[in-house]
């Protein structure tokens, strides 16, 4: 087989870690499905702000961009919670989105049977919920001009959210799209009765809607959406929205499927290029005890195998390995009902690999 | 006692029935506590589009003002959602609210123990859950400057968010006054990883800070408060956060109480004048049925006594004629767990008369 490049970034905290298991995971299905891949690791987020005084060093920009996908763990931290802008973790992320291109998140929030236990919202309540937040990822208020200047009442700030119709086009494709390999439903969520870029974004939508007749769209205010996803999760399959709504409503949704530690995601932009990493956080707290839950790292990379290179057996397999697992009772601390029987970080890759 | 004069805006949908039985309360606590009050109604919304071609007719805006206090139904409906924008009822309600200088929103998000079957939380993760949101309300990108213009890839829309220092400190200062009146807990929710408004946010709620030692304060960004409302609800006491984020914010925490029918909010301006409206809206499914919940709108009377009148003991009888009723089972439709033995709205305004 052709040898896919991965750029592997471990990042903070608990990214060594989790990464590490998910490295184990990729080796063995070049084992069993004969794949090659080819890993090149990049320092990133507080450890780049640490080694390099940058947290997006430009040789792992290369590294990404020279590569096929990325895998990338967590980061950020306490430490550099305090740093100037240009010295936080955060602002590599927003950079390598930009500079990557990719504007397009992918965030599927589904409930995994043997945790519905964990989520707060009544089991009832879940049943069936099984929903992707598609975010747009590179425009918005996160990319606008912002600056402080002096006003008639004193110092003031200044942020900016435009849009353009060629980025809300490209976004709503993408929600049409994974709509239609689902449930055909799509949300596409705004605030179209206040602000002009979701007016925009309501029309563009609109007309992007016409090319897809079978997918059942609706459009949903997003203080409507943060209520809805409460009220009926399960009435949910696609939700397409803007960068800041989707930063809220994403993890909003993440949290109610009581999953989150199990959540993994996917970044894309033009072409099959992406990258992909667990939802949850760096930990800090818990980093180097080797008790974290590895197990949405170890999804994303199915998820790279099936969004970026069309490897949907291999990716299967992952995912059966993880369920068969968890089904077995095998627990993370974080997911543990009976924290004394939690098993570790290592002891849970290996037995995803022996599942494999 | 001194002439209060109260401007009631009955708005459209189930407003003007809800408004209805909330006069009645009124009207008893002038003959219980020998208060006396004057009423002035005012045309606003979608009915007031139809009458008079505007959702905010001046001599509406001049009634309010004239005002000590305003009672608000709830307004809009299908029959203006296409409207143009200075066509459309939201126009009216952001209209009003600049006007007025209401710039301080407060909704309180408490569960009723007789509903709290209703909410899709689990019941022992709402115990103990009792939160106001104070939300800025004349500020941010509700209120920037909005406009489409030709860009570089076409025709892109642009919203403007902008905060200056002296509305960030007035609206940090009253969630720090509230606070201290309760559980002296308060969250300040912002997005400063990303927003120059947010920043300056943050530096001034810390500047505030000093003057409430007695407060204890966390900065919770906006993504991770929404996920944290549904893990640990009842740890919250005081939420300040700006405009865009409190609609969201506010919504879904009002929503995971499962009392939404039943909570009322508050607008605030500088001094005691203020606005008093249920978070429901005009549901316009049900209006002119007479089986819609007046109970929010009730409680808002009772908010209004508390805030802007300082008729706190009218306002616990309010208060507690509202509770001794929902323990004697009664309950309207939307909160009714056998709708066969439901009763409609005149009803249950009567029963919480009598129960005065
Ligand atoms: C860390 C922060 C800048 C980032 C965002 O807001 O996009 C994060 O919350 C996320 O959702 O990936
Ligand atoms: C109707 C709309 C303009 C309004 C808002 O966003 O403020 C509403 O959602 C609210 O919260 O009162």
């Amino acid at each position: 087989a052709e040898v896919k490049k991965i750029a592997v970034i471990a990042g903070d905290g608990i990214g060594p870690e989790v990464v590490g298991e998910a490295l184990k995971v990729l080796k063995r299905t070049e084992e069993l499905f004969g794949y090659q891949f080819e890993t090149e690791h990049g320092l990133f987020g507080g450890i780049a702000i640490d080694e390099k005084g940058t947290p997006l060093p430009q040789e792992t920009l290369d590294i990404c961009k020279n590569a096929d996908a990325v895998l990338l763990g967590a980061v950020g931290g306490p430490k550099w919670d305090n740093n100037s802008k240009e010295l936080r973790p955060e602002t590599g992320l927003l950079g390598i989105r930009k500079a990557l291109g990719l504007f397009s998140n992918i965030r599927p929030a589904n409930v995994f049977d043997c945790l519905k236990e964990a989520s707060t919202l009544k089991p009832e309540v879940l049943d069936g919920t099984d929903l992707i937040v598609v975010r747009e990822l590179t425009g918005g208020i996160y990319f606008g001009e912002k600056f402080r200047r002096e006003g008639e009442h004193g110092e003031e700030a200044v942020d900016t959210c435009v849009y353009n119709v060629k980025e809300v086009e490209r976004i709503a494709r993408q929600g049409f799209e994974i709509a239609r390999t689902r449930r055909k439903k799509l949300a596409s969520v705004d605030k179209a009765n206040v602000l002009e870029t979701s007016r925009l974004w309501r029309e563009v939508v609109n007309r992007i809607a016409v090319e897809y007749p079978d997918v059942e769209l609706e459009h949903v205010l997003v203080d409507n959406c943060a209520m809805q996803l409460l009220r009926r999760p399960s009435s949910f399959d696609v939700i397409v929205t803007e960068n800041m709504f989707g930063d809220i409503i994403s993890d909003e949704a993440a949290m109610l499927t009581g999953s989150i530690g199990m959540l993994s995601s996917a970044s894309l932009g033009e072409g099959s290029f992406g990258l992909y990493e667990p939802v949850h956080g760096s930990a800090p707290d818990i980093a180097g005890q080797g008790i974290s839950n590895p197990i949405a790292t170890i999804l994303s990379v199915a998820l790279m195998f099936r969004l970026t290179f069309g490897y949907a057996e291999a990716a299967q397999c992952i995912e059966d390995a993880v369920k068969s697992v968890l089904d077995a009772g095998h627990r993370t601390g974080d997911i543990a009902v009976d924290k004394s029987k939690a098993i570790g970080t290592i002891e849970m890759g290996d037995l995803i690999i022996a599942a494999m």
